[in-house]
């Protein structure tokens, strides 16, 4: 199948381009460095040192597997690029990653709300344009957020929820309650994505993700040139990869305010494989499926004992600090949500467990001359007029 | 009060700022003049001679009523413009009806989509972002549509419903399914209105507000200079304003498709009321409230048939024929649409009678020659592929 990969860079878009190249498909990737230019603005870095670019990406892949990639380096709000690219490769699946993808970057100031928010859906209504014209038979599988939903005090449905009201009843969108300018932005892509199915017969997935944890997979094993971008600083980093990251070089592990903040969560080789399998069970035409995509829930807290455990376990003593909360979010809350078509399409979950985070442990040890410890607590806050936390 | 109009030269905005004017607040009125360089662009016109932008039209008002209007020619996209806005204003509240108000605009071409979704979100957030760090005690009345809801097969409640599931409950934001891409940007707004308030103790009121018709308001008939625009074209026209310019050119009603599409419909005077009734009765810190502002329901075919008979009575001979419907929408659908809580406030509707059409039938015939008989067929068609209407 030919497979384009938005935002193939990615800590995700790259091992993803990887594995479906390694299947046999033929696979183009396109990104236009705008996570590695955020990381030079703010002076951080991916704790892995990852290969100069696309071009030495591909060609590394090339040298190992003898499988080709194609590549692009150019930004989808241009629309010159996506038209380029959608009449050149004529794309079969678009895995859509291409997005600024952090809560805290977005929430930095008016320019980097706008800029988040403008960027994705601005780069979204090109692909669905693209797709309306050029590819109208293609399927989009467009990576969204559990973030979405929100901490609603029901459970949350995999994007649909039949609602009865007043002696009738229909099957509508799930109500959502975004926590960040970013979340916000893929809130707006769901909607203009569901109205492209719904009126122009497109066929998409929309995969609410989870908190993505881990650092290998199968492909980015097989030589250090390909390896995967690793975040741990307060803007790009999560929870987990940055808690193993502070539990590696003796940081406390900073817990947001009360750490009853539950969210789902999977590990980075499940996510390449629900991304498989939505693309590989391509949705109907003018169906908009949306399929939660995380495996376990976990509150915050509740990670933080189990890196203090997998720490005791090989030597490491991991103190756990609760600092001030710099996100405005329920620090205790009902959390339910619902992830089983994933399941139904074949998903084997890689729960998480001290193994892992014992192997994730020795990779950041590897690394952790990189580390840069400036980059690990909060910087901004959501709160209009509060101090930075320190 | 000092109240600050966005969009204060269009055909809401203009009206809204006199009545505030004449009532004693303090208005200031911004505008890019959009609407009027979009209409250059395709051609059409407003029916109503309109005086020549803002610096004409708050001379006319100081020397028709002694009053003062403050005035902005300037685009709300542009940070600068905004910040020195509240800077100097000052504003205690806001009334946001800057922004691209048509469907078939929004649904045009890529650009236009684009374009739209671009102005109306941006615009939107710097709004957010000035009232966060300059005036966080401020009221945003935001201008939304009835069209954000859809036609769901259930009762629409006003911006939230109770939906119980799996034995819990919980208060959450009514589910969206706009039907373009204009209508889109009106729900991305919502969002992120809705998220200011939740994050940051913003106070705003949504107006999701039916289709208005009607040409004069109290203000407007004081002084020709004073009139507001009227459309009647295929892109800015809606469908009263539309049939009624249609009636009295002796074309026959357009009805699209089979003329079931029901929506909530009221007069311009009761516009500015409510508009009125949110801005003197604000939203607590903290609070997303949600009006749905219009006054009565009727289908595209019961609309036709009033102004038939309305016609008759006045000896115009009016035809109804329906034709291919350029949009993508359900044409036969339940619809019940709760919109008590601006009558909670004090709303007095003005009923849609055939008085109140014949009188618009009065004021177009005075600008019958100004009709432009080749802007009222639809020209652009939503699905991919179609040809324009004939």
């Amino acid at each position: 199948m030919r497979i384009l990969i938005l935002g193939g860079d990615g800590y995700l878009g790259w091992p993803t381009a990887m594995r479906f190249s390694q299947r046999g498909h033929e696979v183009h990737v396109v990104d236009n460095y705008l996570r590695r230019r955020a990381h030079t603005e703010a002076g951080s870095d991916s704790l892995t040192p990852v290969a100069d670019g696309l071009p030495a990406r591909v060609a590394a892949w090339n040298d190992v597997t003898g499988h080709e990639i194609g590549m692009t380096e150019g930004d989808l709000t241009d629309w010159e690029v996506v038209e380029h690219l959608f009449t050149t490769f004529r794309p079969e699946a678009i895995v859509h990653y291409g997005e600024m993808p952090s809560a805290p970057y977005s929430m930095k100031d008016r320019e980097h709300a706008v800029f988040t928010q403008t960027n994705n859906v601005v780069n979204t209504l090109n692909v669905l344009w693209a797709m309306r014209d050029l590819a109208p038979e293609a399927h989009l599988v467009k990576l969204g957020t559990m973030g979405e939903y929100g901490t609603p005090n029901i459970d949350i449905e995999e994007g649909f929820l039949e609602i009865r009201h007043n002696g009738r009843s229909d099957y509508l969108p799930f109500p959502k309650l975004p926590g960040s300018m970013y979340h916000l932005s893929k809130v707006h892509d769901s909607h203009n994505v569901h109205f492209a199915c719904r009126i122009w017969g497109l066929r998409a997935t929309d995969l609410n993700q989870g908190v993505v944890y881990g650092i290998q997979t199968d492909e980015t094993q097989l030589d250090d040139r390909l390896l995967t971008r690793f975040d741990y600083d307060d803007v790009f980093g999560t929870a987990l990869n940055r808690f193993c990251v502070q539990a590696v070089v003796g940081h406390p592990l900073t817990v947001y305010g009360k750490g009853g903040q539950t969210r789902g969560y999977l590990n980075i080789v499940d996510t390449l494989r629900c991304v498989e399998l939505a693309v590989l069970h391509p949705a109907e035409p003018g169906e908009f499926r949306v399929f939660n995509q995380f495996t376990e829930q976990f509150s915050v807290w509740q990670l933080a004992e189990l890196v203090q455990k997998a720490g005791a376990e090989v030597g490491i003593d991991v103190e756990v600090r609760p600092i001030d909360n710099p996100r405005v979010e329920a620090e205790e809350h009902y959390y339910n949500a619902t992830h089983t078509k994933l399941l139904d399409l074949g998903l084997q979950p890689h729960l998480l467990s001290e193994t892992l985070i014992e192997s994730m442990f020795a990779t950041i040890e590897r690394y952790r001359g990189r580390v840069l410890d400036d980059h690990i607590l909060p910087r901004d806050r959501w709160r209009p007029g509060a101090a930075p936390a320190s």
